[in-house]
């Protein structure tokens, strides 16, 4: 599909330089652009490589000079990865989807779908399921009995949500995320060593071996609106009360959601991050790839998380976290530093004991 | 669907006080609890929550004075998360799925299924599978050839099962978990670098890039009786022997089983866990969130890991763990505080060698 | 299928001795191999459990005495696991799945399939999609609009492939896995925390609360021939270029691969490996399980890393790399050994410092 400079600057609310009326299809990096894309040089880096390409249009950074780059129009990004939004929405062309109802899906008659939702094929759309108007339910999905699903939702092929989970509206989610499978938790008739080592910090306890009892998980899942789940992640339903995620936040691919956790609004969950049962996590909270949290732990608004953290107390609001175990960042990068000297300190105090050991006279 | 206080009592084995005809629809927390609900306030800490709430009846503590507490009835909880299984197994709504098998599932002929097994829609069950009465085969699954599944099952939408798999009675799979993929093997025509850098312990050699040859999965796997797999998670077929898991066995989401494991009954392994080919895992062990155990290790019985633990050498039996390595949790509990304090021991070292250095008759 | 000693030694290039005419059906472990079976005995360990069982072949190492070890025919592996690719491949039975196209699949009128090419039961195969010849696609599985896979294709039960996926010759795909999923990819319309955060390592600045404004993916994913993707794992676009991977790449399970990553030739990534946004990844990498890679750094050609490293930070070519953070594994192992002693050097010093301070006339 095409637009014209000036129709993107406006979409972006963005300003259009030189010809505006010239006409893209889509984008692409600036040295392997054709005439017919939107070239993305928004750093004074790229003023190189456009001229390795052949575009004639480009997003480019606020002063630079797009005459003397070659260009015939440009569009200025005062925040580069901000106008990378609207753009990307603007030209991304979907899956291509057949929109209506596949008669390959099996739609249960008592579900209610509102108007203009689109069905794929062999998809599978439960009893009592509510779906909001203008969702594009995907190729092979399932949505369970009683789901609700908020309008405007995107499931990619194979997202599965079970039954009675609770979804707002703009929901997107990622091919093969479940949504409202079984919590994961189970108990032993007597203590079990494993209580008994968490409450002495190691000591397993004589409990002997006991088999484990399955506590079913009666709870659901509420999600709000604008999150987005990513691909073969997974949120598990509560045991009593629901598992919650609040408005706007994100989670990315393979991220593992426990029974009975509350996630606030406007997170990020980056790949592999995984949540134990009963762990509450505030407003805002960004949790970079591989961050662990243990059960029963709050973590406050704010808090962000580097790659591998591993969190196992609580943390309070603002905190910038790293390491395994979870220290504030740059105690961390602190100790990183010290792991890579510390064959030298104990050849220090390895001499130092040598040196003091002698009587002073002596030296 | 509506219990009595004596009939909830009596399927738990505990005792009913007050108005033990009362009835109630399900469980809630005991400030969210309404006049059909069953109060869940099991310890103390809930006496007051209680009054917030309008619930007649709820589960209490031993010693609890339900009267005091403005209950009309009252059931005891001695182990107070034991009773929850009972409870709980009680009150599940299920996913709610339709008896029998639907039209849509593809079923072959010469697949056995027991008596009263459902099969959901746009299911399929393949050549020689067998699978024991009373099973739930959900929506949208996949049971491989050949595959063999115990009485009593219950597999959630979209579990994949492969050919040859061998499975116990009682079963549970949550969605998406696949059990049965191809184990990672590969071999190179000559030594590779990995090899020659495990030998070595880091020394990768002068094998230059090699190609890798795959080794074909000719093993199945083997499921004991009792087991449940989490959702996504994926637990391959052996190379020639099979992977086999033992009875009692609960494994949570997004866990990675890889060939030739073998694990014994009763354990946990929680969220992320990762276990590497060829591994041996005993009874009763219980690995938290985001292990990693290498392959080829051994694990013993009723060893216990903390989160994140990163396992590269075997374990004796009973051994409590954690960290990365792998440590005795008070040892690593002891690094952890070593290692918030590390810049201060650095300081204090460089601060002796100055001290020392000076000659003695100078101070 | 039976095949007789011969049939196997030269399908191997390899040498047969004794009966090469005596026929067996599949592969053992020698003490438990019965005279149908070829057994494994491919290191002298295993002189004395081929005695236990009742094999009349095996696989032996080089200079055994066959006849000594009771067999009537044996063939010589001079490597061993090289030899096991070979046989393996040879007797693998896969999944049993029926040739042609299953009438309940569902393929648009206008995807092209090449010729002997199999579709699984329930299927969905998109308008535009370019299979090639002879490939298999499972039972389940999804193939989206304009997608292009190669010749000789294996796609197990449940695999997902997005629109515009474009993969080489002879693709394996374990059940479950994901291929072009959105990029996880968001933006503040202010500078962020995390922004803000990265640059001052640590400080997350003033910046209030902000939602998330979604960066669409509109680059697709590139895969070369040979390569495998392991159960469950998944792979996402790129935004505006695409996510590549080289020939001859295997890939474990449960494995996340991010949005813009360059993955080179002949790596072997293991399960969890998570490799974030825009990483590159040189030729004959070696990944261990629960290796996490963080965004926008570059790891050279022949690095290996041990499990659980978190690479934080560019690696040269050929490094051998463990830890967290990941450091060269000699220095990690320093490390470990230096945690271990952690407490007695804390003890040295405290000593040393008491002694130090004392006047030494005083001793």
């Amino acid at each position: 599909m095409a637009y014209t400079i000036q129709q993107i600057a406006t979409a972006l609310g963005a300003q259009a330089l030189g010809a505006a009326d010239l006409e893209v299809d889509s984008v692409a990096e600036p040295a392997e652009a054709g005439p017919r894309h939107l070239a993305l040089a928004m750093t004074p880096d790229y003023a190189e490589t456009l001229g390795q390409g052949r575009a004639l249009a480009a997003v480019i950074w606020p002063g630079a000079d797009w005459q003397a780059l070659g260009l015939r129009a440009a569009i200025v990004a005062p925040r580069p990865r901000y106008v990378m939004s609207g753009l990307t929405a603007l030209l991304d062309p979907g899956q291509g989807w057949d929109t209506g109802r596949h008669p390959s899906a099996v739609i249960d008659p008592d579900a209610e779908l509102g108007e203009g939702v689109s069905v794929g094929p062999l998809a599978v759309i439960g009893k009592g399921a509510k779906i909001g108007k203008d969702s594009i339910i995907g190729p092979q999905t399932y949505v369970g009995n009683d789901a609700e699903i908020g309008a405007g939702a995107y499931l990619r092929e194979g997202v599965r949500i079970g039954a009675r989970v609770v979804i707002g509206a703009r929901f997107i989610a990622q091919p093969g995320a479940v949504i409202g499978g079984d919590g994961f938790s189970f108990v032993t008739p007597e203590l079990s060593t494993v209580e008994t080592a968490r409450a002495t910090l190691g000591d397993p306890g004589t409990g002997g071996a006991q088999s484990w009892a399955r506590i079913h998980s009666l709870g659901g899942v509420t999600i709000g609106d604008d999150v987005e789940i990513g691909a073969n992640s997974t949120i598990d339903r509560g045991t009593i009360r629901n598992t919650t995620i609040g408005n706007g936040t994100k989670i990315d691919n393979l991220v593992m959601i426990g029974h009975n956790v509350s996630i606030g609004n406007d997170c990020l969950l980056c790949g592999h991050v995984g949540i134990a049962g009963s762990t509450r996590i505030g407003n805002n909270v960004v949790l970079a790839g591989k961050t662990g949290v243990s059960d029963n732990v709050f973590i406050g608004d704010n808090v962000i998380t580097g790659g591998g953290t591993i969190v196992l107390a609580n943390i309070p609001a603002g905190q910038v976290m790293l390491g395994y175990p979870a220290m504030k960042m740059e105690t961390t990068m602190e100790v990183f530093k010290g792991l890579r000297r510390l064959r030298r300190l104990f050849d220090d105090v390895s001499h130092l004991k040598k040196t003091v050991s002698k009587p002073p006279h002596n030296t």
